[in-house]
């Protein structure tokens, strides 16, 4: 008798975004004409052109396998050393941040990494998940069975929840419990919230404490604007023995539909066995790569190292500041409207609290069927998000100015 | 404190093939003149270039990227429909296979397949694995659990073994014990061996009886020349409620460095809960692609496409002729050699038995040392992989042609 992995069917009906996508449908099959003018602001997908290195750089190494003298089969599992160089050199060396580059692991974006890292932990580790989140961080943790039930409020028994709330301004203090996994996302998608360094040093103090692991995902580190704002985990003083880094080239370059991300796991990290031994993850995590993947694809790699050139440099400098044009008009006229704004400064995620009264979905349905506007509800987000929606800066500085036009109404309703 | 997972440190030390990598290194740096030489037919890596209609497509893939109007973010989790259905339509349907475009899930790989699946499966189920047989079936189901220690022998705990020998043809009989999970892989990695309509009729009809999954590795079946011998599960009737079936575009399109390849999930399939309600997998398997991954590259689902061109069947035919033109050359020069030999007739692989009282990895150090020829030693697959050695037939005609003069020199010794 083959038996399914029933932690699955705990799961709550629909991931989010799923969800945004069956509603839009229902509503642009229900108002053809309406659908032509909706502008999607929900899901955080990046709208303008792959950056010219990256694009050149691919088709320069789809020629190379075309090519005998040059073609290239099976890559190390862990990427290939001109990539994690790379990586290692320009985002952590020369920001004076020890890291090797073995430290690297190139992987097919941040979403992917974020389940695949909870194959290297125990099945015992406790939880401890900010509240909203990207939903990705509870579902896989669902699906590997180290969560109860889910709860009528949409949240799982079994882990620890840390409500992110106006009043804490987004970033939760370490809590009194153990827990030995934190998921931790700075610039905060959904918020837009950063972490100082004076905030992060006391995470990096509470994983000391409770020999806990920080999974610190840095997607969104490019869009930090604010200088004295840290843009790794390991820009704290300690956090090499107690934090593994996610970082993607999805928002910073564009690879949203390229697919190529990594992590950063440092030698230093120790984990326990159940005698209490402590082991580096390092090698795990080597091993899990080794027995499990192939690698990315070659022209991805190379489309990804491009990004680290002169050229491409300043091209991902141009989108960055072209999205962020977008966060300032989209996140002024939020307030235009008399909304309460949130993010937007060092993030390309708007997070606004919804008039009062008004639930997060219900907010979603008016501003589509109103405004033709696409956003994501908060509460889709966790429980703590009821009360907000997302919007997103990802599109075209012609539709961000549209859609800042639009919100105009939210004022006169 | 953070617990790892104790179930990688039962791994034995050293995957099979970087430990060749240490041998071959090591015999380099101490003989650089004899490395010169040196000929790889270990790992099963392609060495022809990507066939054009993949390189080009790839490149125009690239260009649409590199523009707004054509720019292409995020894709559906599972695969673009385009791949989707071309997959469907020309590897099942055009064969009478009833298989639908949403039952094809594509990812970066087989390998990559192997240990996804496990993620849909509880911990409770048998795991049933030929031997010798490829090391990431067996390493997967270590990692996840679903294995007791290592035992002297190099197997493990818990498993039960299906021995393939030269006695049943390398085709094992299905066994009198229930597995709920059975991995066959056909044709062989590393027998070279294929299952005939009634051998593989009989694993139907025992999955059947025991409400079993089987776990069908296809990935070789391009090179299938028999035209009795199925190329896939689902031709065997009663298949849908009983298989899943791996395929990957690495050793049919020379894509082992670009990553890509496909699982058939057919809607019929259950499993079973603890209570005994049995549940179809497809919408697990589905809801795991849509939670922990983000498909794979848009330029490489591109590539994938192409090869089901006109242009690009033209261009892998090619291909499987002329690594099957090596596996002859190679299968005669072994016979010649006085060595008994197996496979290399429907796989590109040649399965040879070492001469009398000479192990697997002695035959590896005498091949790498007298010859200058990396092959991989049968015990690297399993118990009853001791006592041959695996031949690939990957490379460029001019090698094989070498490597059948040195191996004429096995005779004369």
């Amino acid at each position: 008798m083959a038996f399914l992995n029933e932690n699955y069917l705990k799961l709550q009906a629909g991931y989010l975004f799923p969800e945004i996508a069956r509603r839009v449908r229902e509503f642009c099959d229900a108002h053809p004409e309406d659908a032509k003018r909706l502008i999607r602001c929900g899901i955080g997908d990046v709208t303008e052109p792959l950056p010219r290195a990256a694009v050149e750089a691919m088709r320069r190494a789809a020629d190379e396998l075309g090519k005998r003298e040059t073609f290239r089969g099976y890559g190390p599992e862990q990427g290939y050393d001109f990539l994690r160089s790379s990586i290692a050199q320009h985002d952590y060396r020369d920001r004076n941040i020890n890291i090797a580059d073995d430290e690297i692991f190139v992987s097919d974006g941040s979403k992917c990494d974020c389940g695949y890292i909870l194959d290297i932990f125990g099945d015992e580790n406790k939880i401890a998940i900010t509240d909203p989140v990207y939903p990705v961080y509870v579902d896989t943790n669902v699906m590997a069975g180290h969560t109860g039930p889910a709860r009528p409020d949409g949240g799982y028994e079994g882990v620890l929840y840390l409500p992110c709330l106006a009043k804490n301004n987004f970033v939760p203090e370490p809590p009194q419990e153990q827990a030995d996994l934190v998921y931790l996302c700075f610039p905060n998608n959904p918020t837009g919230a950063v972490a100082s360094r004076q905030q992060l040093t006391k995470w990096v103090e509470y994983a000391h404490q409770h020999a806990a692991i920080l999974l610190f995902d840095a997607a969104y580190e490019a869009y930090i604007s604010q200088p004295e704002i840290p843009h790794s985990i390991f820009e704290i003083p300690g956090a090499r023995e107690c934090a593994i880094e996610f970082r993607s080239f999805s928002k910073r370059g564009g690879f949203t539909g390229v697919r190529c991300g990594f992590t950063v796991m440092p030698k230093s990290l120790l984990a326990q066995r159940s005698n209490g031994q402590r082991l580096p993850l390092h090698a795990l995590w080597h091993r899990r790569w080794s027995t499990k993947a192939n690698s990315v694809s070659y022209p991805v790699q190379r489309a990804a190292a491009a990004l680290y050139t002169a050229e491409g440099r300043e091209q991902v400098r141009w989108l960055i500041q072209h999205y962020m044009g977008n966060a300032r008009i989209l996140r002024e006229a939020v307030e235009r409207a008399g909304l309460r704004v949130y993010g937007g400064v060092n993030a390309p995620y708007i997070w606004v609290k919804t008039p009062e009264d008004v639930t997060s979905w219900q907010m979603f349905d008016r501003l589509l069927n109103e405004l033709n506007v696409v956003i994501t509800p908060g509460s889709g987000f966790g429980v703590q998000g009821e009360g907000y929606f997302r919007i997103s800066a990802f599109n075209s500085r012609e539709n961000a100015e549209e859609v800042a036009r639009r919100l105009e109404k939210l004022r006169e309703s």
